[in-house]
């Protein structure tokens, strides 16, 4: 967890854990306190929106991040995924890999992860300045100071962009962070047992043909 | 698209969209060809799964993999997940993530990506011999040559694994790779525009207290 990322999480709440998001099946992997949950969403960039349409769920994959006790995503006015989640039930789910674990058996291959799961209704943004706070909160969850630097948006752009939120309040996170655990016997089995870290990392940037000398491409935010 | 990817691509077949699928929004970045859709599952360690429970769309990040014309997750038998998804409607989407981009103005960042959706119906593979094939897919997917190395699955293994798959025949790719697409005018606004390029990368394997000297940590499959 960055600094930043500390520093704007929430202070640390235990929610009482609806049977939705309650994890059954390995409970010691659940967390239900905002600050865990809010930890994962904020080294997260991207994560996935589900919901139905017609009967059928839908699960696409788009930039998210949070503010105060929302979670927010974006799309374009009038997209499906927009009219099919304004006030319908929804799903935001992050997942960030850490470690691949191999155990001697198939079953003991294994992933170190955080995820978060939250659950809850769709709603829209529709104040304009609200929509461009919210825009600037994103930006500035990517690119601490960017947003200063960038032209101005313009009404236009506020009225062609859907910013949706979720509320954390029916929320779980799920970590793995342990190494292998083999059925007892196995250990002696002749293959490699071991953990291989995962690490998203970011290249050196490319600019554009119209960079001027002496601008430079902007920090980003620690996750 | 790696090599061995490549090789289990299956021969591009231009699937006929279904409304379900079609991109509408910037139909450029919509691709329904089999090969193109093969080369982004195969490139893909995870994906999200959703289906509705109860009325709630639920989006569970996990494991997948493809064989043919099937794409696979696998899950605890008993688990809400199977039970929710046997018979029943699902998606799977997968999202892979290889540069930021960045323009002069808010609405022009964008990230280059590759990502699927299959839409479908959850089926349950019941053969204790499919479940153990398809799991050796899955290893063999992660790690080529370290199913031989395993300790062997037991009956009790095969029957506590949940393999599904969805039918790759209701499928979309959507590619964005492409630069700043700047409004005309912005690109002399004095801030950075480019890109800056996102890889997952693997460290160095940690074997655990038990492994041999000799033993080595199986290649990864190239993506």
């Amino acid at each position: 967890m960055s600094a930043s990322a500390a520093q704007r999480a929430t202070e640390s709440t235990s929610m009482p854990a609806s049977d939705r998001v309650r994890l059954r099946r390995i409970p010691d992997r659940g967390h239900h306190d905002r600050s865990t949950i809010d930890a994962i969403i904020d080294a997260s960039m991207f994560g996935t929106v589900a919901f139905s349409y017609e009967g059928q769920p839908y699960a696409l994959p788009t930039n998210i991040w949070r503010e105060g006790d929302r979670l927010y995503w974006h799309a374009s006015r009038g997209s499906r995924m927009v009219r099919a989640t304004i006030g319908a039930p929804v799903c935001v789910s992050v997942f960030l890999v850490d470690q691949l674990v191999l155990g001697r058996s198939a079953m003991h291959h294994s992933v170190n992860y955080r995820s978060v799961v939250v659950l809850g209704t769709g709603h829209l943004v529709t104040d304009p300045a609200e929509v461009e706070a919210s825009l600037e909160a994103l930006i500035e969850s990517l690119y601490p100071g960017r947003w200063a630097q960038l032209r101005p948006m313009s009404d236009k752009e506020r009225k062609q962009t859907a910013v949706m939120y979720v509320d954390l309040d029916e929320a779980s996170a799920k970590i793995r962070d342990t190494g292998v655990g083999d059925d007892p016997g196995d250990e002696t089995w002749p293959a490699w047992g071991g953990v291989i870290p995962v690490r998203q990392v970011l290249g050196i940037p490319e600019p554009d043909a119209f960079v001027p000398s002496g601008v430079v491409p902007p920090d980003l935010r620690p996750r």
